[in-house]
């Protein structure tokens, strides 16, 4: 089902080679004042075509709003955004679905489609549908409102890695801001660009990590079962294209440490409890604790990879086929990934905040 | 919400120390023979109480078929299965809520229901509703039918991890199945078993990670928005208490890795298209392929430390406590867990597999 | 699927004859005070065996709450309300499924299932398991709060009819609870008898049509497409065993008014806006107005004639068979739905309060 | 929520004066051949425009695909229809919002959006929204295939009623078909037409009943608890704006029908076990029974009278004012109804069979 969330609900549609790309968001309340350049400002930073670093197509990549907006402010009505395609070149495809690219979706869903998926630039399964998903992640950045705040930046590229959890989301928006990477962590950023620029050499691409913070958020947020703040974010994370591992916290490095290391004991700060460290990444059983939400997304290499001949085969004599993939890629998707992980986490908070149980029915009977 | 699943539905409940726990399951097909004795074998391999590794807290967790079990089959009507509780012992719990324990769900439970929440053995938030889970699990393995088979076991216990990727289900089934801590690294075990009683000693606890295989998948399961495989399983796992981070196929080693090492060329293999390697853990744009799927799970240690003085806050005077635990924990809560990833993979492919559309729509008109 | 609710959602389950029949609530606020009382006082109201004019079977119907109270009041975790089964007499379903009953569920079940149904008693799609339903209503009573007040009664048996629109909800309910059928129609009372227990002594049953109104509802809950008030509610209803018809307002009699006269005019009442009449019900566009929801219910005839001879088929032989039904029914069973249908909009009403925005998305950023 | 469906699944946008009216169809099976000539047909049949019985408003109406259509194809990827407004005149709104027009959502949907509603034709409350919902019941139309069919026609307007049930598809669609006001009963049609054209001259209204058949349909589909037949297909039918009542098989009269009278005896027709009348309107237990499924559904009176001074309130002064509506309207809004209950009937039967359980599950196992 291509539906996400319970009370900030997204519907999303589109092919990366169609008329465009869509997005229909239920769920917004009204009076959210909406301008076209807050949606414009997000998608800008996750468009192809800007740097050497990433994709050469070129997408201007405007919003129009179809619906739920009105002079300028949602009206509470279902919102669509929608975004026209126009720099699609099909030619690279005309080989699929004949003979699948390696590591690419093509396969399967021709596949499953029983032939009649449109495979062209990956078609609904192409990493294009994350600029809905950005266009999302700017309404759900209103809802939010000024007291939540959500930033990502790139952790890793190829085997250098950052250390974790040295950013809080200001300092982390600053640095990236000012990275031609979209990474806070300065130092590192020379090595990232000659590990992506090195890959693109060898005809080759390279995997990375995005690690994200949100801070603001109410205690409470989220359930036991079965809708952990974790389980809501890591299901619409791992719907992103090339997503192959989430953690929140210490993540996969709490399994190596002892219980008197990780539990965060209680104090009292400005004159309430709160945990005195944060090694459970801002969630206890399932529930925001208050505490800064941290976490990190790992994406596998490129699947594409231009100039670089790879072994497939042709589905319809069934003989090896050296496959030479052209197009316009990004050697390291993890770059262009960074205000995409950031709009899926403030997707999920939106969807969480709103479902926040009204007072109403939790105060008026007592 | 406490459901999961969209055409095998689970809606989980109970308390730790109230009178039991359960789950309602929805989307079982009529007819298939559920012996008794089919849940409480899987039962019995998460229940505590059965070595020196895990809980002393003594549970026959005999499961009850409340509902949807007629003369030894599925009636196709929502089936619930309860597990009374017998041995919970509260006394541990005297101080909770009113002094929380670092780690644990307590304190944003209790602040989350304004201190109505039964906090006692963590209440609705506890590991302890991993029986019903696994329970369900049992019934998913009937669902599966015997050619879906799949397999978990211990991967990581503090610092000592075994090579990833080294098992199909048989050879992790088989190993796993003799092993005292459940893993098929047998020649880790003995190491596994001495952190974890160097961490009892110690007072301490100590993390793990769990690894799951699945194989007999049909390809094509699993959507690319929003309900990729990795996305409903993550979102299933990431509820269970404890787990802190999920990743397929190469996970977080994919980052590091290049795409000319990570894609999986094609190859023909008994007359059928099918990946030459499977970096991709069997699934590409959010379906299977049909090879076998792979991940791994990371569980935090243990919250509570029996015996250990831990720093808290009284909430009624916001005085610092300093916390002794009793009651009866898990060292490493990766070892009962085994038999809880694998149940929820087996939930997950169980609902994927009963929304598989009926060639009845697909076909009927082609 | 067994879900009803977007927010205060219910998971049904149990058969007639089997252990008992049960009801999870997920989204329960925690800290209401859920008195055993308060939910034995409804189930008592259309409990069976009470008198000659509804089924002599005698449930106790003692309600057990098996998860999500603690000390007297919800904790917010999921609430399982069971009912265990005392009096199932399974004798009088020797010959189902061997022959299915005209006019009731059997056939369709047996054929759906394969065979595999609990038919006895009409196992889960039995009238029973509206006995959970009910129980629901009573915590959907605690989460509405006493400024929403819902009632119905019985407004017609056979070719017997009240006139609509006659009562609020304190006049009915004060009127209902004083009769023996449930209904405020007091001038028709002995009429109404007469025609069940004529019914009755023609070995046959009597449909009927329960109205039902709500007070103290807020303005603009529901929506136009597609969870409308009247699509909630006209859902949960129509899965009421033996329910035909809802209608809303003036319902299937609008269709002969003239706009003119069918439609609300706007006055100033107490110094706010409110419509003058109330054709519509309570309801414009999908949404409440604030103004007194109002609809009614139809009911078939009950579908077993006890001792009554009726033509079927014995499936093995397919020879026709004169079916003698036996069993203990209710002859009008609109008389003890009257409280399942005041359950059914107390549910609906909760859903959609608790579902309901809180201020924090709409207001906090104007 | 804006969705509708479990498996062939609706997200509806859009408003009536805005760009346009949509929808995202999700679940739609890959390989269906979508000409834009079978959705162009069926939104013929709502189009406004075409006689001096319906609305003025000249909406060609030409839907366009967004996604999910390749070379003439579904793809099974989430398919978007969308229809661009063209003849929107929201002079006649002017006083929208300020002076609410009686028996519209307008005061409702202004209250409840804190004045952040489109308002202009109804926004998103408006029957124009149905436009869509009738493109998605041709879609719904290609996945039923040429086996189920579904018919529907005008049955009743204002007093003037036809008799229920005479109808089977291929009659009633053959006799609407030709009928300027689209009913079946064409000894009705000129008493149709005489109160249509009397309540325009009168500058008021009337209402009216459709009358839905539909055919082939396999038995089982449906559920007990909550997701009746008749659940499903009230639910989306009271949706559409003017719907107060909806009734299955006999409906209200089996209120005054006796069980020996209205059971459908059980026979042996072609080999086969099937009712022997048809009372229960194909659906018994919340499951079709293979028999015709038979419904009708309730219109009120359009609420907008062109020309007639009706009583509302300036909801800024508060002070009485005397409104006299101008725009383009129906005068019997049930005429333009007959294609959207179609759609609403093929939508409700395209998502049951679309989840009628594989065999996979079911006969894979015994």
């Amino acid at each position: 089902m291509n539906q996400f969330g319970r009370h900030f609900r997204l519907s999303l549609f589109g092919e990366s080679h169609g008329p465009g790309v869509g997005v229909v968001i239920d769920g917004v309340p009204p009076g959210l004042a909406l301008a076209f350049a807050v949606v414009q400002q997000d998608l800008d930073r996750r468009r192809p075509g800007t740097s050497s670093l990433v994709s050469q197509r070129r997408e201007p990549d405007v919003p129009r709003f179809l619906s739920g907006v009105h002079e300028g402010r949602t009206t509470g009505a279902p919102l669509c955004i929608w975004i026209a395609n126009q720099d699609a070149d099909s030619r690279p495809y005309e080989a699929t679905p004949r003979v699948p690219r390696p590591g690419h979706a093509d396969w399967v869903e021709h596949a499953w489609s029983k032939g009649f998926a449109d495979l062209r630039g990956a078609g609904h399964a192409s990493g294009r549908l994350t600029a809905p998903l950005v266009a999302a992640g700017a309404v759900a950045r209103l809802v939010l409102g000024a007291n939540v705040q959500v930033a990502a930046h790139l952790h890793q590229v190829g085997g250098v890695v950052g250390v974790p959890g040295r950013f809080d989301v200001r300092s982390m928006a600053a640095q990236a801001g000012k990275s031609a990477t979209g990474t806070a962590h300065v130092e590192l950023e020379p090595r990232f660009i000659s590990v992506i620029e090195e890959a693109r050499r060898q005809l080759d691409s390279v995997g990375g990590v995005v690690e994200f913070v949100a801070e603001g958020i109410p205690l409470g947020l989220g359930e036991p079962f079965f809708d952990a703040v974790e389980s809501m974010m890591a299901h619409l994370l791992f719907a992103v294209p090339a997503v192959k591992g989430v953690e929140f916290g210490e993540g996969f490095a709490a399994a190596a440490m002892p219980g008197s290391q990780h539990n965060d004991a209680y104090e009292v700060r400005d004159g309430k409890v709160a945990p005195a460290t944060n090694h459970a990444g801002g969630i206890l059983g399932g529930r925001t604790t208050g505490e800064t939400i941290r976490g990190r997304v790992a994406f596998k290499p490129t699947s594409t990879l231009p100039g670089r001949v790879q072994r497939s085969v042709d589905l319809k004599t069934l003989e090896p086929v050296e496959l030479r993939s052209t197009g316009r890629h990004d050697p390291c998707i993890a770059v262009r990934a960074v205000p995409v992980v950031e709009a899926c986490v403030r997707i999920v908070l939106a969807d969480l905040l709103l479902g926040a149980r009204a007072p109403l029915g939790q105060d008026a009977h007592r």
